[in-house]
């Protein structure tokens, strides 16, 4: 499948990694491509130079914004929430009119410090704010509830634990599904929480994610829902 | 041990009525007592009324705050979270200096309908605002990610899941931890997540739990914390 993926982060490079590895056609979009490449500095995150990280996964190509939307059938947005909606926006609207947008962003404001805020929550998400500004895609909220390396592999953390799913679209819910199930995700552990205004509270759970990871030492951990 | 229960709801009832059975002498502390008694209607939250319960629980004395504060060498907050910080200083402050206050609530307003939203977030969080009135208090957050019969039972809920625990005080979550061990939670169970401020991502979990109790068809469930 013409996979495009939004962002050139831990996560979008780890998503891209797993897709291509699956034998998808994958593209990165960024905002500007060519200056992505020629920058040589770790990014904020501590992240290596994308062109190192490109060097090994020649496969994945890099693009503008509006032509990862022109690639891609399915669309995941892995920008940081705070520049998700305009990363979209530059995607194009027409470009992703009917298409499965995944996101799997959280709208984490670090312009406070550490721990970083929520820039929405409890009564918007930023999941609605992408269906909104987007009307004619079909957004899919998953994935946000872990760290990149869990999302793409969940056996990294031993036995069944859970990731959400959410949107309004059934046909695009179970296109994600798919996708999960081929990242690893066991139907046990795909867990359908129903529309996209469920994408308040998987947001909301970040903030115990990072004590989470503050108390347990490790970012490979994820929450499994046990039922009676 | 001499604890005093704040909150005549579904979670102060299952509380008292846990701890009774374990032998401790437990109170239930209440704005009004004489009231709480003369009531004949089931409450806002369709739990029958007070009398009759306590009809069948006769060993659970019922008191005004203030009393409530006297007999208790724990407190514990089941109220609800917007009446939380009026009903402790009613309590009063010298009632609670140096005692444990064990804080269940949530800090949810209903006053916009359901689902309710929080009235603290992200930035503060119910906790801690009880730990600022009440600066003398020794205040530990647990037990407020699951319903009252998981609180108070984790066997209904099957294999090992979490209960958080929070608190600027050690000895006070030592305490605490000792009282979860009574319900039934093990050692590996009970996850510290470090000082008070962790209540803002446990208070924060609540609009998830909604979901995950509407997609699940049951309150009977709860997350387990899952490592590598």
């Amino acid at each position: 499948m013409k996979v495009a993926v939004l962002g050139t982060g831990t996560v979008g490079r780890a998503i891209a990694a797993r897709l291509a590895g699956l034998d998808h056609d994958v593209v990165i979009g960024t905002r500007d491509a060519e200056a992505t490449l020629a920058r040589s500095v770790s990014d904020a995150m501590g992240n290596p130079p994308f062109a190192q990280w490109h060097a090994e996964h020649e496969q994945v190509g890099l693009v503008d914004f509006a032509d990862a939307g022109t690639h891609g059938e399915i669309v995941i947005n892995a920008t940081s929430g705070a520049g998700s909606v305009a990363a979209l926006e530059a995607v194009g609207a027409g470009n992703l009119a009917g298409k499965v947008v995944v996101d799997v962003a959280n709208p984490l404001d670090f312009s406070h410090g550490m721990p970083p805020r929520l820039f929405v929550a409890d009564t918007d998400s930023l999941a609605e704010q992408i269906q909104r500004a987007l009307p004619e895609a079909r957004v899919v909220k998953t994935l946000n509830t872990m760290n990149a390396h869990v999302m793409v592999d969940p056996s990294r953390v031993p036995g069944a634990h859970t990731v959400f799913v959410c949107g309004d679209d059934e046909d695009a819910k179970a296109t994600v599904k798919e996708l999960l199930a081929e990242f690893g995700w066991s139907g046990e552990a795909i867990l359908d929480l129903g529309g996209l205004r469920a994408a308040r509270g998987t947001e909301m759970y970040l903030p115990l994610w990072l004590s989470l990871w503050g108390a347990l030492g490790t970012g490979d951990f994820n929450i499994k829902v046990v039922r009676a």
